[in-house]
């Protein structure tokens, strides 16, 4: 009986988690897949750093060749993170001949075209479930579980910490930035947090689910990305009191024969499943044309969901290994003669709800002003709070409005904004809700 | 190029779904599949009835052998329910040399371990994704992409008709006899609903899960089943007091080298994801060793779910066909000759929190005679209500526990219900919590 041998390079968070996963439920995998899956070689450019999970001295290496040129590796775990350096790699493994897993969301959503096609070229396979959404095995869901489905529409909660930072600020009142500091001290965001609250890594992530939920190339480019930075605490508190909850949302929706990609703080109704959605968890909300509406929901990250994610595609490659049936389910779900350039709708053109909040003196007037600007643009008023005065000469008034064009808000609010009577830039909002699709 | 030839066998309402998912959807299956899925011939004794969906005349047919004879047809789609018939179907459709997809979880839960250990035998392949969980791809999350992980408990919400009822009993106040004869209104339950109420079909969907989960095979007799049609609106109603929601919940458990699996009524914490499974839908919440908590939720039955999950199948099925790799996942997630007979633990053996409502006469020392029997039995109260009088002569005296043993609850409860001051038979729900584990 022959084993599947895999080399992996990058000895982090999510190496660790790897190793731990394939060491512990060893015997379990191999009555699943009937033969064993054997770690041959770690490589590492510091093997002397301390770590969770330690290794075997003579597995060790800090040379990638050791892995790249090995003939007995069938399979190459890239988690070196980064751009060019894993690209490098990826493509030299695949050169030899290797498989290749992945977790790396940021590379697949620039270059992962190129390395799909490459990888096809070759009859080698690339696997990346722990690319999107950590643990929960969403990428199998889209390309098989629901193959049957014209997929309409995903809404996620893609990233842990920013969904951290948001439930903190929900539930303990704290500010963006204390929020944030609080996430950094657990561990959960990085020293530079950017990609994480700027939306930009769940914008990586909707782009790749976005690509195999639609039949189209990956188009990072052209998702919309607007991060939490600019969130305050009171917005929160004012979409409570309407009763909904602010989620950094992943949308795509593929309607009309044109594609929304965007991710940006979302309101939603505060029954929904997504909104009970706390703290580092993730959730994925899928709507096919068959099966209704899904939900997956679990950990998007840390060291043993991703590992679980890593691991369950060293299975599923070890299978197409044994059974020589490489790339079995095309890289991008559909047949890659078969993928399409489906035209994705600017966010201009995007029709939704909004939560505007108006910073204006305290004035009569002001919502007369206001809304008469709204309405000149075809914005209709669903709802408007006003409240008592927060500071010496200005005051919030909140309101939320009809579904509306993206364009026709834009161009009201530089109109609003310039009004003498409003004293800083109107904070806006979407709403996901009843009015706006059939998910909420 | 060829194509995958389908021959469908029960033309009812899945068989409706599976036709139009196909039909609707098939420009979509072409793509992501590389060549057409036919619907080559569908057979039924009755063709003549009206359905939502039509089918050309040339493909229907009323003699199953039609469709087991034809040497083109590569897949047989079983959706004639019931025990005997359909085991005949599976049985003959393997002889002749093809593979199977079926919704039918009954058949599974009594005959799957000698339908899998013949399919394997014969090189054939079993597809029962719609067998569990409706449109949820459950068995492919279970079998594949959590694969990496130790499966060690699954909750799940099994039943749409029966979390309809609960759903409606909790929202409307209604009892259960009225809310089941809506939900026979809605055509959620069948005119003998003993299946659903009774718990015995999310026992039927548990022993499959269970067994994919722990790598044991199917054992249906040895799942604790017990229904809903006991409940009254009034528990629904104190467990809320207590901040539980209701639900019919299928639990299995691996822990200490044994199983548990049991279906009860089960009290948890309001606040948790899957008291917010309302209506029609189902979820089922994994633990994996590696992957943590995972959930998955969608829509457990009808026409277009379920179609989605036997089209996912067949897809599924053909890339087996085309790649010559059937059984590449074995069927019950572990290699056939790995599977092991663990223990199953009896319900007496299970130690859970519990919720007591007692029906005492309204007189003093009422509680000291309860509570010093359960401290007799090593049962610790955690909670107590006490309401005004109800009837005539009883009160409700509701009780919560901390974590105790069934052996010693039934043995408590038995001395309890034989005291003259108690008046009818002490109602008794499960409840799951922080303190009987950690994912609620």
């Amino acid at each position: 009986m022959r084993s599947i041998r895999v080399g992996l390079i990058g000895w982090g968070t999510v190496g660790c988690g790897v190793i731990q996963v394939l060491r512990e439920n060893e015997a379990d995998i191999r009555n699943r897949l009937g033969v064993p899956l054997e770690l041959r070689r770690v490589a590492d450019l510091d093997i002397d750093r301390p770590r969770p999970v330690s290794v075997p001295r003579d597995l060790l290496t800090n040379r990638i060749d050791d892995i790249l040129n090995d003939p007995d590796i069938d399979i190459v775990v890239e988690l070196i993170g980064g751009l060019d350096a894993a690209r490098e790699v990826i493509r030299r493994a695949i050169d030899s001949g290797k498989h290749v897993v992945t977790a790396n969301k940021a590379l697949l959503a620039h270059s992962g075209n190129e390395l799909f096609r490459v990888a096809a070229e070759r009859g080698r396979a690339i696997g990346f479930e722990a690319s999107v959404a950590g643990g929960i095995p969403l990428i199998k869901a889209l390309r098989e579980g629901l193959a049957g489905n014209r997929i309409q529409t995903i809404f996620g909660i893609l990233n842990g910490t920013a969904n951290y930072i948001l439930t903190r600020m929900a539930e303990g009142g704290l500010s963006f930035e204390d929020a944030l500091g609080e996430a950094q001290q657990m561990g959960y965001a990085e020293a530079n947090p950017a990609l994480d609250v700027e939306g930009i890594d769940t914008a990586h992530k909707l782009a790749i689910a976005s690509a195999l939920s639609f039949g189209t190339p990956i188009r990072f480019d052209e998702v919309y990305t607007e991060g939490i930075s600019h969130i305050d605490p009171d917005d929160i508190q004012f979409g409570e009191e309407f009763g909904y909850s602010l989620k950094l949302l992943a949308i795509a929706r593929h309607m009309d024969g044109r594609i929304e990609t965007r991710v940006h703080p979302t309101l939603i109704p505060r029954h929904h499943v997504l909104a009970s959605v706390k703290g580092a968890y993730n959730a994925v909300h899928v709507q096919g044309n068959a099966v209704g509406n899904i939900m997956l929901y679990g950990m998007g990250a840390g060291m043993m969901p991703t590992g679980s994610a890593v691991v369950g595609d060293l299975i599923d490659l070890a299978r197409d290994i044994l059974g020589s049936t490489p790339g079995r389910v095309p890289a991008l779900a559909f047949q890659p003669d078969r993928l399409a350039e489906i035209a994705i709708k600017p966010i201009a053109d995007v029709s939704t709800c909004y939560y505007f909040r108006f910073s204006a003196l305290d004035q009569p007037g002001v919502l007369s002003k206001v809304s008469g600007i709204l309405g000149k643009f075809h914005i209709s008023i669903a709802a408007v709070i006003q409240k008592g005065r927060r500071k010496a000469s200005s005051v919030p008034i909140v309101m939320l409005t009809h579904e509306a064009l993206e364009s026709n808000v834009r161009a009201a609010l530089a109109e609003i904004d310039q009004l003498d009577i409003v004293t800083a830039p109107t904070q806006i909002i979407r709403i996901e809700n009843q009015e706006t699709n059939n998910f909420f």
